[in-house]
């Protein structure tokens, strides 16, 4: 059977060309650590860690790659970053729909004297930037918000976020899950204080390797959460001070960061307009095409305005799991049906607890791939 | 020239055969997650995490793989653990030989009002297990423990300590980067409840991966550290209760679990008799050579009883930045020489600040590197 691969909003697949190939080069041809040994092997890795700081750091127009931290998955990242910014006593602020790698973390902090609000958005998924300046209390320290919304593909405007962020001078963590590789990033436009990403999604590299990218204010007050030996200051018990040894403990994912070096690449030489130009059609195509099947209920918005390649489908007369699973076991078409670990994004968007059918794509699929996926919704739905 | 790569106690080098393959095969030929989609790359993938799951637990004893939770690296692992279980008041009991992967997340808590104290132990780095006893307090909660030195090789009684642990009912948590796969570790005969592991280093897997094993009464008890997506509860903004999700958060690295695998199957089809058996050979005969050549001073033990493929040495009269150096710019011999993120045990073994270089052997090692070693060794020296 043919097999068309629409999950990228969890992982995508195909990864970038050479990724691959860069891992197992570095399993069997090097192998070495990096700051812990005087040989070349592990200079030759060392040099791949480094340039591949580099290259997030341009990607995020950071000017600093010592900022840069690598962890194994943006949950992580979002967890060293709410976790080390938020103390007992302070607020925070989220939109309604966030993932529950925001949400999760916040309600455990909150048995810690640290609470929360959540700005709503609408049914479309859309967020009225001048709403979060209601919640806004003298404890407020920080927001936290996803780019996009990985249910229904929605773009929040963070741009004005950050602007408000600004003025009332409060951090910006920005959860880039689903936009990194596909938008541009500017920390500094943006007037973020940090952008967590993870490198198996949008960057097309493998799992195992997220990070995020911190300014150099938020690098000097935020407080450390994995400590360990970091190969520096080895003399002493104490985590160092200077990034990014602060927050990277113990022995780093190198394959990985082999996978994501050669990914990265391939997004900056592709360039992400290119990309998302590319996946903006494929979206528009899919979109005009579930407007003619009258028993689909496109969630979020129908159009191509504010969007990622994320779109999210709900069919009120049918069983959505059965559909997820008749896409796949008659057509091969891999796609995500449930939660997607995002209920307040359901919530909001009017699906909860039903959950949707969600399709998303990448640079890798093709016209066929959008026009395969509706002829077999066409043909499960009548 | 010549490469010999002796610094398996930072990371093994080679890895098992087929690591880099099945990491390899995986990014190319299914690249699904697990666990969040309903199509058959993502069952094959969940397979592999499932057998590697049950390879871990089969490895430590444990009849309950899915208390087997997986991290980036033991670094992890030991902070999830430590600060899962010890709360403000507690009191926990370490040796002086542990690693800053312990260390340094201690000293962090001790801001937090949680105290510990540090059992000295001999300049051979042997632990008396009965020191332990006059460290007991009303608040002692928890012992953690590393199951052998970093530095010089040396074992620690971890059976004993174990056995104290029971009698005052305290958890027991083992870090054992330097023996698994090199020793037999069986949670149940040790006592303890945690055992946390690296699948980089005498496992013969990818950097990237590590994780621990925990009692079912420690997966009751424990808090969680990292929170997030599990693709399980996804309609509950709260950490799912049950294991491995409570302690597992966000996509795993499953190319990592992949490259595990085949290791884990290597080791077990190899023996970990037949591992230990192997290096111990070549460090009795490393330690002979070592005798012959006056001007060298072994660090801990000098003999094979009770040691790991961990070889220290100091020369006194000499720099020895300098010697591991030459190593390797004229002999092409990794080693490692410093402090090896351990400075109490460099205080305990009386080589602070001063350092070593650390030799440490593999399953892939053979008596000519041994001999080429103590060869260069001498032509360095004299």
């Amino acid at each position: 059977m043919k097999r068309v691969y629409l999950d990228n909003g969890a992982t995508s697949y195909p990864k970038a060309p050479g990724v691959a190939e860069a891992m197992s080069d570095y399993i069997l041809n090097n192998g070495a650590n990096v700051g812990r040994g005087a040989y070349e092997s592990s200079f030759l890795a060392e040099n791949i860690v480094y340039e591949t700081r580099e290259l997030i750091a341009e990607m995020f127009n950071s000017n600093k790659s010592e900022n840069v931290v690598f962890t194994k998955n943006v949950t992580e990242s979002l967890n060293v970053l709410i976790k080390g910014v938020l103390e007992a006593g302070d607020h925070a602020i989220v939109s309604s729909m966030e993932h529950n790698a925001v949400m999760r973390p916040l309600n455990a902090l909150s048995k810690k004297d640290i609470s929360f609000s959540k700005v709503k958005c609408s049914n479309l998924g859309e967020l009225d930037p001048d709403d979060i300046r209601g919640f806004i209390k003298p404890n407020t320290k920080a927001v936290i918000m996803t780019h996009a919304s990985n249910v229904c593909g929605t773009i929040l405007d963070i741009e004005t976020v950050g602007r408000i962020c600004k003025e009332y001078g409060l951090i910006f963590i920005i959860d880039t899950a689903q936009t990194a590789g596909f938008l541009e990033i500017d920390i500094n436009r943006l007037n973020a204080d940090a952008i967590a990403f993870t490198g198996h999604k949008g960057l097309l590299g493998p799992q195992g390797l997220g990070g995020f990218v911190v300014t150099e204010s938020l690098a000097k007050s935020i407080d450390t959460f994995i400590e360990g030996g970091t190969g520096s200051l080895s003399d002493q018990e104490i985590q160092p001070e200077y990034m990014p040894d602060k927050l990277e403990a113990g022995t780093i994912n190198i394959p990985g960061i082999y996978g994501l070096n050669a990914a990265l690449k391939f997004v900056r030489d592709t360039g992400t307009e290119t990309i998302r130009a590319g996946e903006i059609d494929l979206v528009e195509r899919f979109l005009t095409g579930l407007k003619e099947i009258d028993l689909i209920h496109v969630i979020g918005r129908d159009d191509i305005k504010n969007r990622t390649g994320v779109v999210s489908i709900d069919v009120p007369t049918r069983d959505n799991a059965d559909i997820s699973y008749k896409l796949y076991s008659e057509y091969g078409i891999a796609t995500r049906c449930g939660m997607h670990c995002a209920p307040s994004a359901h919530q909001t968007l009017g699906t909860f607890p039903k959950g949707t059918v969600r399709f998303s794509f990448s640079h890798f699929n093709t016209i066929e791939d959008v026009d395969y996926a509706l002829g077999a919704l066409n043909k499960i739905l009548y």
